[in-house]
């Protein structure tokens, strides 16, 4: 029987013990659990950044896996930690959002109420640790997600209108909100998409068909149009953040 | 029967071989132990630093896990490794002080002599793989640490004296070395605190509490006082750095 | 039986879910996998520095380890992708030098064909998710290499003529692709290394030999001729990156 797999999203960086606190205590609860880090180098309370990765990784996983995400700007206050179960995975979050992008219209969300399961005393500042490490667990234990809490149907979503920059990766790739399913005719059409103070209007299949140092849409890997450079950042010469507006249009004329 | 947990924390960084190799040597002597990173980012040969990260994070694991630690600026000097028991734990580590605030007044600590459990040839430079990670493995494919060398007493402490900052956060939050249960009475009367050329003298419960910008004292989730901002870098705004010096005090008149 | 270990060397970074989806992957194909980072983060598309990264690494895996290599400025182009079985182990990268260091010349190199293990569909961007990941996890699972495609001979050799540096490490130091073997003469011999534009006339036989800020000579752990400064970096010193020409001879008279 293969072990449960949890997966890890924080913006708690690597420097500290926050991570492997979290890990810890997850193997304390669910001895054998097999831990996979998706990223904890969200930039810090990048709810919007943390919904696009999620939505790009999870669905990779195996069904059963349990995806603990931890990127909390509100730890301490008021927000609820809710347990999620969709498509055959389950997650646990703060209830900020970040969820938006990997819930559908029939998931189903609950309101985590069941403290037996946390971790006592609970801090104010670290409920990673003592919420959603150990509810992690034992989800991934086989406790059933209606055990933690009632279902609720007013959990946050993010506003999603307008097309922005979703996210700048690591290679200064820049992955716009436009899905490629609907934006896809860029590579049959003249185009100008218009990206913070730049403009771009090649399309190019594959990073190497384009010339050093130029600027072209592309069809990203996680099914967005996306603006890149071979083996430059599109994102530096563009100077252009996460949050960015983006402007598509078919040229005038 | 759960696998052998084995957590590592060095200041060896990502970007080089050093992590892997110490991993391929570990799972080539202890097939299936379960490897979790606290940390790799510790400042390099931060020792007060690695000792505080240990510290918060090694109760959060199961009885029998080891912790191997290299932290170690006196690699190839006469330095010894040690191996030491503590709380149903074990920690192996150069003896340079890295452990002092994990190990106890009652705990064993045993140099490390027993060469046969060495990476033979061992190196001037790397005991992590060629020291460190074997005699960890052979611990957790149960080998006891009794085996390994005979007692000692007179293993390096560090010196703890005086109220300072133990470690800046990935979020930019101020740690003290204050103790809460010391100095909690924060929450409840007037106080200055000084640290760097700052002065932080408001309390604050949560981190959302707080107005936007405002420095305010905060019960840490490590059991320390800290100083922090919401949403911001508390040491950024202060200009501190680890080691800084920490002064508490009720306001005159 | 021990789990199949696989270990994952990118140049991914740490900040997108690029592992992350490479590794639900995995799971998803070969349950229970024992996953270890080697790195992920080589710089951008650099070959030569993955090359160094996963020579040093992969001797201390077990035997039966499947190695995992995407550090690909060509994905998308009709560069090959590769399975390689050497010493034991196997490969699964790009065609493009990075195995380089790792084969001999009674390797077995085979091309990536059968496509029925891809994940379908394949992207034009993303071949770590696409395709090296899952012919990895296939081969972990038990799948022979030979079933993937057909020996080649011709798989790319990146040169490696004229003494250079091959890697800067994490703590400064600037690692020259001297072998100690054939150079080691300078632990007792009058020398003179020249490196970028410094000269490095000193061989210590440990770090904590040297004094303060002193540039010297060092067998590094790695088997070649290291430049280092204790407890500093000598990189910056020397102001030397990657690639740099290195020469080391007698010094006149």
């Amino acid at each position: 029987m293969p072990k449960p797999v949890i997966s890890l999203l924080t913006d708690f960086g690597t420097t500290d013990h926050y991570v492997g606190a979290m890990k810890g205590v997850i193997l304390s609860i669910c001895p054998g659990a097999q831990m996979v880090d998706i990223s904890h180098d969200v930039a810090p309370y990048a709810i919007h950044e943390a919904a696009y990765t999620l939505a790009q990784a999870w669905q990779c996983f195996p069904a059963g896996t349990v995806h603990l995400i931890v990127v909390d700007p509100g730890v301490g206050t008021a927000r609820r930690p809710i347990v999620a179960e969709a498509g055959g995975h389950t997650f646990v979050a703060p209830d900020n959002g970040v969820l938006t992008m990997a819930l559908g219209s029939d998931s189903e969300v609950r309101e985590i109420a069941a403290e037996q399961y946390f971790r006592q005393p609970v801090s104010r500042t670290f409920h990673g640790r003592d919420i959603f490490a150990p509810v992690a667990a034992h989800l991934a234990s086989g406790v059933a997600a209606a055990v933690f809490g009632k279902r609720i149907e007013d959990w946050v979503r993010l506003d999603r209108n307008g097309a922005t920059v979703l996210k700048i990766d690591h290679f200064g790739n820049v992955i716009t909100s436009l899905r490629w399913e609907s934006f896809g005719w860029v590579a049959e059409r003249a185009f100008e998409l218009r990206i913070g103070s730049g403009l771009v209007s090649h399309y190019r299949a594959s990073y190497a068909d384009a010339a050093p140092g130029e600027l072209f849409a592309i069809r990203g890997s996680a099914g967005y149009l996306e603006v890149s450079m071979n083996q430059g950042s599109a994102a530096d010469r563009l100077g252009v953040r996460t949050g960015a507006h983006v402007i598509i249009e078919p040229p005038v004329g």
